[in-house]
């Protein structure tokens, strides 16, 4: 009953495994709220990717209700999870996968510092040396755009084609990430949230000291080549 | 020893069983310390709802010592529970449920930033999308009443019939919220609480962009139409 | 080997047991860190406190390393515990049961809001329900007051005797709470935090707005007298 | 195959389940997210320290994955864990233990309070009675330095010698706290992390009252050598 041969399930399993763990970071890390925000994953080797269902509690989430789709962002008929309806945000997962090559996963949430920037249209500045490591100076901002068609997700890609950061904040929406895996654009939600709560608080009690640009290139380079246990190359 | 027939009584004990449960959402977001916080159901095709009594430790709440009420607020003696006083906030809760014939289930919490709005008199302005999609624009403030009589159920009621929200924060008080059933009025008062500091938050650093009214439009009625799992109509 | 007959060493074992269970509130609700904040609760019935040791961890925290003390604050010997320094907040602890006669516990904690207000010398304005009902009007500011002797109790004594409150704000350094035992000055020790919070919140944003003198009283006296399972008195 | 002998051997074993197990500390109070922050501890008795590894999620860490150093901070080959990269600010506890010969723990992490300090580069005021008995005033600014030399550690050293603090604020960066062992350091890192929290909001809401210095003399005197259950020498 494979459609894909036995490397594609394979992978296709791994993915939903991964993809259906990973919404844990979430809560744990306290990004999301009820059944908002969605982790997904593209299945390496294959125009597919798994995501989320759509409002459902994240103690039911499980690798066999995710939901496998095209990069059309069309639900695979007949396989595990797709009698029902993907993540609302669907379509623009899909047109990320699309048109970022390099892009394996990608995660939306309304976490609240992150939303709280996104509701005032503010980029995050750059004045701690965590935020250079991970994200390679300010967060950016994406334009207002309503759910449902493919807005959200051109607007994500014309904000971080190019761009250092692997998060943007959608205006009056909450934070996008993307990675090189689901796993890796979990980080970066997890990391948004945490530089985006610290900058707030900061900025509260007076003036920020900004980070030298040289600096910020020198500690981005150091992260994306130097820190772990193996070279993480860039994704972009 | 029924007083209701079989069908009633399997009903009486289900809304028990997840008035007691949904409890548990409550402590999980933060929205209660010590025995504050209480939440209903109505028991479908009875004139009764399910409420939880005074005072007691939210680890020591049960399905069988939750309370059955009459939709006047007075406890129906000889059942379950009966032996003990119920919220004191069982008349706020009777009399919305004798007034707004769809509501199914109603909350009230302390929550910090809604009742922080509750203390100021304001109103929580709609600028994020997860608001438009959820409250279908801002979040109103309810009178000044005192705990006890009808006043505080007149306010709520005269507050949310008609209104898209679900939410109303009553002045210097907190927020009772009401949905179809017990599980919707908890996910509001979850979301009550998280819009209410995400605003609060984005406010604090500087000014707000707003929403168009043709954009909270189009999100609500998405929202309360297309998301989740069935369609869902909009309780109001 | 028992020194104070059975009755009374049943007693003592009661609130051995209640002190050493009821310090883990304090952690759910993260009213402390580390070592810090401490329980401690009257022996009923005869001139003894039960209080925590020293610098001990609170996972370590067991009835039997309860510390048992007189009045005098002075540990007695050959007694479980006994070969364990107590809190450093003991004679403070002892100066409050020396003279106020109806409180059966007290506590004390450096948690975030309320020491605060504390650090600014600043009482808590009554501008919610939930602080009308739980403390009767504002929460006062006692004196600075170096460790080790008499005068944080002092301080304590002098401003809560005859107060509606059961917390005060000790200034440059945190709450103190009483109770008439020590679950009850637990629960004060919760709630005064989260009003501090609340309240601080709100102010962030703008004007509060003031309840009514008497609207407070008529919320404080249904509260000590009607809410919860059976009439509670006042404690003072 | 034991290099050190059996008492060292010993106390190398003792230092990994000690360094491993405290990292859950951190975990606990929030003060990391994602795979940030480090532990060390000096294994008495030898010129060696046990450091965690580099980009490792919390949950994974064991003591035979943590890595033992030389002082210079070379990875002792043919060890448990050397295969691994050890922590990217092995250099900083390095320089720290080289130069600080009373100095048995080091911590380091990105704390969101103590971290907003450290973006505005302000020493935090000593302005409440925990922060004088903990560390014995204000807690200092260190200089802005790149991770990957010696620049962080002789920031933290140049400030910390001779300072009654054991906790400093690397300006952009966030908190180094250091301690008689590791178990003493992450109470510095919980601790600065409880008094930037309490007197950034403190002092949003107004006026800060100054502690006498003689009050902060005597609170920190009296904490290094009677709190607790046995005298404990301050570090320094």
């Amino acid at each position: 009953m494979s459609t894909y041969g036995p490397q594609i399930e394979v992978a296709i399993a791994r993915v939903r495994a991964d993809v259906a763990r990973l919404h844990s970071e979430l809560t744990r890390y306290g990004l999301v709220v009820s059944t908002g925000g969605n982790v997904s994953g593209r299945v390496p080797g294959a125009d597919l990717f798994v995501i989320k269902p759509s409002g459902v509690d994240y103690a039911d989430l499980a690798p066999e209700n995710m939901i496998l789709c095209g990069l059309d962002g069309v639900v695979i008929p007949d396989t595990p999870g797709a009698e029902r309806s993907p993540s609302s945000d669907t379509a623009a997962h899909a047109y990320v996968y699309r048109n970022m090559a390099d892009v394996g996963g990608v995660v939306h949430t309304h976490s609240t510092y992150a939303t709280a920037w996104a509701a005032r249209g503010e980029s995050i500045p750059c004045v701690i040396t965590a935020m250079a490591d991970e994200f390679g100076g300010d967060i950016p901002v994406g334009p207002f755009a309503i759910i449902g068609d493919d807005s959200i997700g051109r607007g994500i890609v014309g904000i971080l084609t190019g761009h250092r950061s692997r998060a943007v904040l959608m205006q009056n929406h909450g934070p996008f990430t993307i990675g090189k895996d689901a796993r890796d654009a979990v980080k970066a939600a997890v990391m948004v949230e945490d530089v985006a709560r610290t900058v707030h608080i900061a900025r509260q009690a007076g003036e920020l000291i900004p980070l030298p640009q040289a600096a910020i290139d020198t500690l981005f380079d150091r992260y994306q080549n130097v820190y772990g246990q193996a070279p993480q190359g860039a994704i972009l």
